[in-house]
């Protein structure tokens, strides 16, 4: 159902993998399903070469691009999903199964937004971290007795359901809730930065962190659609705010 | 969808597999899905060997059945699928995709009858004669271009469609993805207040009036798909930023 153009808005982005084989075998199931691009996140630099230069690696693994931090590696993506095993978190975010989760990746893929779907290290996942730059969580349909999955399967079958569904109709109204293009997460950094500047001024209230503070403005920013102009519109009153903060910020005795 | 007792009437079918961590991902994946009757047929000796005593061979693989030829394996099912890349045979069975095989072995499963599925070796798949014995072939749809999957990849997609339709029914995940409960106008109203009312210390910037202002940003706002929990955490952080501006407002002589 996927189009080459739709296919070529997502990113495979690998977090923290260890084991070339399952770069490798990642890299294989996006050739077999039509995804090329492929991102990893600071990877065990040694599986990383040693998958690259396996014999049969395709294009896939060649062009493959590195990144030191998640951050950069989905700041031009204005969806960024988490895949969980979700036993073991208090997740914030809402857990889909793979199922639905499909049928909004594939609304917004269509309606031209870049799409970054995160899978953690084999032996831990996603950490908490990784997963607070996620707006939407997916979790592979696994028993609870053994939830965890080999990475190089995971993906296989994240893609499959991506480009699984021939016959059901293009689900319109998820569609229509979601198909104006949307900022980036990038794009929404900016905010998130201006935001913390902000919180930050004249010190934080009692009990809480700059981590916490981050976190909890990182999780509310991400959760905002919005659209381009949008975003610019709200990053000019946050620096309205920021400059009263600043220009009541005087030394009193001046 | 499937019972326990339906599970336990699947066998999955390796024939001529020659590569143990295939095997072992084979497993694996069975055990994330839960099947159990995993069945190799004249497999690589020393592979088989290696993957029964892999560190982490779990009962699957220990309990794995041996068999020399292909009909003893199946002797026991009453419906033999077998899988296929369906890309350079002149097939004689029909060929499904994996979404229509999956539930025509489904009512067969329900119905009580055991059902195998065949996977062929690493390099060429089944062979004529291995799909002689069966009545169904499906397919996975990968790319024309590069249709040949990794075995352990193929197994877990095939075994995930399987078990896929647990929530088709029960539609609520996507809900609580997309159609949460959203904060109400009034709701929002309280947010607009909040932000009006800082954007409005020390005045406004040049060229700006209070009525074009709140326009705008009652516009803004109305275009947040907010939960009531959200809102509420904005709220939160407003008040702090007001808070803020009203602590260093002061006036500078005192």
């Amino acid at each position: 159902v996927l189009s080459a153009t739709e296919s070529d808005r997502v990113r495979v982005v690998l977090v923290n993998s260890r084991n070339p084989l399952n770069i490798g075998a990642a890299a294989r199931a996006m050739s077999n399903f039509g995804f090329s691009r492929l991102r990893v996140v600071h990877p065990y630099l040694v599986a990383f070469q040693e998958a690259k230069s396996a014999v049969n690696a395709g294009p896939i693994l060649t062009e493959a691009e590195q990144f030191e931090q998640l951050p950069e590696a989905v700041a031009d993506c204005s969806l960024v999903v988490g895949t969980t095993a979700g036993a073991r978190r208090e997740l914030e975010e809402p857990l889909s199964s793979l199922e639905d989760a499909a049928a909004i990746i594939r609304a917004r893929l269509c309606s031209g937004s870049k799409v970054a779907i995160l899978f953690g290290s084999e032996k831990v996942g996603l950490s908490n971290h990784d997963l607070s730059h996620c707006q939407l969580l997916l979790r592979i349909p696994t028993r609870t007795d053994h939830p965890s999955m080999n990475l190089g399967q995971a993906v296989a079958i994240v893609l499959y359901e991506f480009v699984r569904q021939t016959d059901t109709e293009s689900e319109p109204e998820t569609a229509s809730a979601l198909n104006r293009p949307l900022a980036t997460a990038g794009e929404k950094e900016r905010l998130i930065a201006l935001l913390l500047q902000a919180l930050s001024f004249g010190g934080y209230p009692h009990r809480t962190t700059p981590a916490t503070i981050e976190a909890k403005v990182r999780r509310l920013v991400r959760h905002l659609a919005l659209t381009p102009s949008d975003l610019h519109h709200w990053l000019g009153l946050l620096r309205q705010l920021l400059w009263k903060l600043r220009a009541t910020q005087r030394p009193p005795q001046e």
